[in-house]
């Protein structure tokens, strides 16, 4: 993929070119198209919407990274990305500019130290893995549940030191991260405190990775969690490229420890299928809802849903490419996953296309 | 005008220069200088501020656009663009940092297809043909009214698909634009349902083009007018270089439909004259209201307002000007229309003068 | 330090080398770490936290700004520059992404006058000789008050006109400042209105300057100040190199003028000590509160405070540095200053020690 790389020089005695030691990376992409929603519930109540959403195939982003050579192999690196909403200009998330990603790096023998706002390790395998890469109307995101808890780490956290293993380890590769939880108590439920790690093994056709992580709440968000409670994740999951196709499966299972007795099993068969200047991506979900007649409606036994979804993207270039998904989500009990919003679907089913562009600079 | 060209290179593989059919621009204007504002009722009470206002002759902004060449006559793009408030270190509008556009296009043979927040039809005629470029205190915007209808698509939409005519039609120009008013009833007034279009012919001297749009109320802006209703806008102008000054005219009627009996004309006559390295800017605007006496004040027919202005642009490059521009504006009836907030001109006066300078990059 | 530099081109006819006439560069600096603070009052009640800062040596920023040579001597350009939270991906503050500076000038033979939000005069000398440059756990901010005012003008103000002397006038240097103030009573605090100076003279080892500024208060912070009160501060300093190291002293007054009797006397000595690929950072500081038994807790002259602090940068490159500072403050009669938030300190204690990367691009 070509990203823009903006020329570096002494400032006030300006070089013609760059080095490759001290280059400094201007990125993004834009996604956007249209989808129709249509939002069922087990009584018949139907709320049908025409959106326009920003994330097809990627979410739509805009970065800013650049890696500088310290010598004797250690390096100095930030990478500063954040979202943008080409459907209404809008930037970021709340006060969170580069909501995406805002770090610091020292990279040498011994790997990578990290500190900022980053990716928690368990996000890894859900958007590695997921035939739809976490993103548009048929991503695996859209029947996983916190539980209730307000943990705001499924995708990211704040406050993180993290260690990457370095590569060149035979295939084997993993991290650790800790969130400081900054603020403890007396602070916003963002600052959620928070610890995980990743080991996986690539080789050729063969790709497996395990995930765990832990987070630590302070303002529950809903009934039943109280603070001091923790959300924990676990999650296993590998790819076989076949050449024709490959194949994924993934397992994840979501927890809450403490006052509620909640447990969430999720499993994904799906498959990615070259064909021609394009790929088919389908995925089957399948979530499982563990609790007690006493856990709140959603959050009890019955209460599953299952999910599939099929994609088309056709490649107009390497940065450039015109896709389409759809996704039908079916829940059962008192479930109530959506493939988007606005518009219950509780007990009901949930089902969502869309078509559009993601060009990519 | 110069730009910032990013340099492009495949990553990791750094080239030094690069191929015009995949570049990244970063561009912007600071635009910002100081004001005096003096609202005056018809009773009398007059309030006068000193100000800095960040769009004298161009809006303040800052963007990143680029285009990539797809072979065969096929082209992708992305443009983002943001206002900047120089005066208070602001970006954007509220949660809208890229608030003036966000946009990715398909362009072709058959034109383009472009898809995100974009400037609506008719703010075209308004921009391109006002003397002042709808920048500034003497501005036709000081008398354009919505009629409290609350739409906000004056000048852009949010979740819009645009097609625009190709180049090479013999002088004819146009394009046309839906915008989903995503979200319906449910979500905020910001997400107007709209469509329109605009249609154009330029040749030697001459330019002349009509638009027409409208926009679905969700959630009126003021007493009268209620969920349904529409606010629609036709705007007919034209424009003719004599070479010693080019003279424009302008005729802009906004209705509303529905439960309230509103209509604003608007008439604009005007010049640019050439001047050594400037030009001066000159315009004469009538706002002529029409509404039933049972309409709320403000919207009654005896609720006109005139507006003359004149400015002065010195160029001292290509990218940099200093400028000046005095306007008074002349309410009538129940009318309230300022120049420049704070403070009512109710039926009154409103008065501005500024200076300042413009610089691009 | 190296900065990035923006290639410049003429639109449609890129050309590979830039000339240093229109230049636009990109810069910025990410600097996060861990820190540890404990807050204790003189009751003892304690407070200890871990926190990510974002300004260990220097504030974490982006920023983009640019010179364009007009010809005559003359020259425009602008700045835009605002702060980056790497611990939680957020940018600038409130609704100011380009908080730190957001600026246009005209530069020439005369000197420089620039519009926009900038600097306050008073605040070059503050960063300038504090031995820790405004930044980090030790930084003499810690110890200033701005006397319940809400002046919120101590270190930027928004719609200034500034005036800074060329340089080559024999190492004396200086600017002037005045902010408008903008929207009076009617507006918000933080359009204070304020004007204020400073002079300086450099030569050799020697550096001094003194510094004026008062802002008038619009809406108070704290009970006693009044609307129309002012605050004034007066700010005289100096450094000597002596190779070794290098000594400085700060003499800074504060005062509220109007319905209270307030003042603050603060007065800071420190050094500059290099050492190898690093340099040692070293400051006491006193402040000195002078305030009658009528005036608020805090105000009052047996609330002072004192505070030293200690540092180590290590300069892997120009670029990057790691870092450590440590700081011990105490307060005296109802005094609450602290080294970081959250947690009182009232009457007693707070320590910090941070330590982390700086990394500039």
């Amino acid at each position: 993929m070509k990203k823009s790389l903006l020329a570096l020089a002494v400032l006030g005695a300006f070089v013609g070119a760059a080095s490759a030691q001290s280059s400094v990376t201007l990125f993004g992409i834009i996604d956007t198209g249209v989808a129709r929603i249509e939002n069922k519930t087990g009584t018949g109540v139907k709320t049908t919407t025409n959106q326009m959403l920003n994330d097809g195939v990627n979410t739509s982003r805009l970065g800013l990274r650049g890696i500088e050579d310290l010598g004797g192999g250690l390096k100095a690196g930030f990478h500063l990305e954040g979202g943008v909403s080409p459907d209404t200009g809008g930037a970021g998330v709340g006060n969170k500019f580069w909501n995406r990603r805002a770090t610091v790096s020292l990279l040498g023998n011994f790997g990578e130290v990290r500190l900022g706002r980053d990716y928690v390790p368990t996000f890894w395998n859900l958007t590695t893995f997921d035939p739809f890469g976490y993103n548009g109307v048929a991503q695996i995101a859209n029947v996983i549940s916190t539980l209730g808890s307000g943990a705001s780490t499924l995708v990211r956290a704040d406050n993180t030191i993290g260690y990457f293993l370095p590569s060149g380890l035979g295939g084997l590769y993993g991290q650790a991260m800790i969130a400081a939880g900054e603020g403890g108590a007396n602070a916003t439920q963002a600052n959620n405190k928070y610890y995980g790690g990743r080991l996986g093994y690539a080789a050729g056709p063969f790709d497996v990775a395990a995930a765990y992580g832990q987070t630590k709440i302070d303002f529950p968000g809903s009934a039943g969690v109280v603070a001091g409670d923790k959300y924990k994740m676990w999650n296993v999951a590998g790819s076989w490229n076949f050449g024709v196709a490959k194949a994924v499966a993934q397992w994840i299972q979501g927890k809450t420890s403490g006052a509620t007795d909640r447990k969430q099993t999720i499993w994904q068969i799906g498959a990615v299928v070259p064909l021609g200047q394009g790929e088919i991506h389908a995925a089957y979900d399948h979530a499982n809802m563990k609790g007690g007649a006493g856990e709140p409606a959603g959050f009890r036994d019955a209460d599953d849903a299952n999910q599939w979804g099929i994609g088309y993207v056709y490649n107009l270039s390497k940065r450039t490419a015109l896709y389409a998904n759809y996704s039908h989500l079916k829940n059962k009990g008192a479930s109530n996953f959506t493939v988007a919003t606005p518009g219950s679907a509780a007990g009901g089913t949930s089902t969502g296309v869309q078509g559009g562009i993601r060009h990519s600079f």
